[in-house]
């Protein structure tokens, strides 16, 4: 089958890569769509130090098991069941977990992937494949909301205007929250506003430590000290990026400020489907390119852009 | 009067310091024995960028006031009392605030110091000076357990065993729990042995992930990443260390770990001089010397040698 592969130095279209093993519990998935997303573009800097086919944001239509030829999208991290994390509630931190397109696991930017069945959620009729393929990161963003108590009327920061940033945005706003986004992207703002939300370039952003939360969702390594910049003393800082980089950080304000920082990866599927049917996210105009799967490379490039958002691959 | 002062450059101890000044609301106090912290090695570094009189912890007879003649300890901070951060009842954050030896205010290291007297708190007869003066850190020891649910259950680890984390042990274990201290020293890990508690040097330390709470007092800019080699997924790190220097920190584990830093400070003083009248902290055994006031500056040469614990200053 086509895939896109990374082999720890160059990303290549691989016209006959292996189809992928079905263990036990596994079922294969026909991607119909993927997306990249700042971790691809990680991982091929070298985060997490990832050998294989890359991609873990998809909507596909499963080839066997239960839910065999329905669309479905599907959560990434794969796990024991037996762990000390799993026994107590946390699978996406099971010990031994591997990860679609991350971690020990071929990816979406392929033809077909692999999944344990319980990991697929079945994708409504009136969800189209250009909405699904965002469940991977909108459930990223409803995480925050499971980890932090946010209100109306607290003053709540987004930082970046990119991918995670717009769905972070939209997951608030779905839920009646007001919160402003600090971006450095005129046009990615300018859809923001389009939403009905504040915004804030970043040369203007005032270092006041004002906010009662700021969501920090850059993608780049310093976006930590710029979120210490904005929150106030006993604020909370909802930290998102996952980078390859080391970022020179002074933590005196964390301790001086009694900031809380609460770190925040992978969310709940299910919940992002629902949302995914309920409210109109206005996605579409994230989407700035879909590329045929045989030029998934070009994707990666494309997606690399400062000015580009969502970049779709399609099999 | 005869002060100990940092101009930004040296440490001199000044025969002919003028007297400190007494605003409405604030009164004198003669300081009779004076503590060392990490934060005045810190400051001679240029952290906080202070200059004046140093020092921070004490204990003193009131010159003024309704507790004239008396013993007392001192809150450091004085607020305005009607910022934001005040009305919010976070005094400890106020946005004027000015902090004793530490920001724009005369500090500890000196015959006579002035504060607030709403800062100031009684200390019963049947605590000496020499615990006495342990009242300020063991206030932000005390800080970690009302910021922080911990329990008998938990697996805590407090990463340092100098001045802060021995302290920090003897505060978890007043109140029941059984935190593990990871150190670089032998003898100061002996000392917190003698208290019953489990220790470990710091290169016997596996990198396993495992515990439910980190107290990170290392009082060095790398704790973090020492902390979070530790921690489990999901887990909490107690920030304490305020340091000068900039680490070289890589963020991802505490996001793909989704571990919760929280950043402490100063404490309730009120709470610290209970516990000094209620419990034997064994705090004699941290004392590594005491150095009259006129030699304040070969006192912190001497609390900078690694296996010093608190070197005290008598005016």
């Amino acid at each position: 089958m086509i895939a896109c592969v990374f082999d720890g130095r160059d990303v290549r279209v691989d016209q006959n890569h292996p189809e992928p093993q079905t263990p036990p519990g596994e079922v294969r998935v026909a991607v119909r769509l993927a997306g990249v997303c700042q971790t691809d573009l990680e991982i091929v800097k070298g985060y997490m130090d990832f050998r294989g086919v890359l991609g873990h944001e998809f909507v596909g239509t499963a080839l066997e098991g239960e839910m065999e030829g329905r669309r479905v999208v599907g959560g990434i991290n794969c796990v024991c069941g037996e762990c000390d994390m799993c026994r107590r509630g946390l699978p996406t931190h099971c010990r031994q977990r591997t990860t679609l397109g991350i971690d020990r696991r071929d990816g979406a930017f392929a033809e077909r992937l692999a999944l344990p069945e319980a990991n697929l959620v079945l994708v409504p009729d009136e969800v189209p494949d250009r909405a699904a393929v965002f469940a991977e990161p909108l459930a990223a963003a409803i995480q925050i909301t499971r980890q932090v108590d946010l209100a109306p009327e607290q003053h709540i920061v987004i930082l970046g205007d990119g991918r995670l940033g717009q769905l972070v945005a939209r997951v608030l706003e779905a839920q009646g929250l007001a919160p402003t986004v600090v971006g450095k992207s005129e046009p990615k703002l300018a859809l923001l506003r389009d939403l009905g939300l504040e915004t804030v370039t970043a040369d203007d952003a005032q270092p006041n430590k004002a906010a009662d939360v700021v969501v920090e969702a850059t993608g780049t390594a310093d976006g930590l000290a710029m979120a210490l910049w904005l929150v106030r003393p006993r604020g909370t800082i909802v930290l998102k990026s996952t980078v390859a980089d080391t970022a020179g950080l002074n933590l005196a304000p964390l301790v001086v400020d009694e900031v809380t920082v609460v770190g925040s990866r992978c969310g709940p599927m299910d919940a992002a489907v629902a949302l995914l049917a309920e409210a109109d996210l206005a996605l579409e105009p994230l989407i700035t390119a879909e590329v045929p799967l045989t030029e998934a490379d070009a994707a990666l490039r494309a997606a690399a852009d400062p000015e580009a958002i969502k970049v779709l691959i399609r099999p």
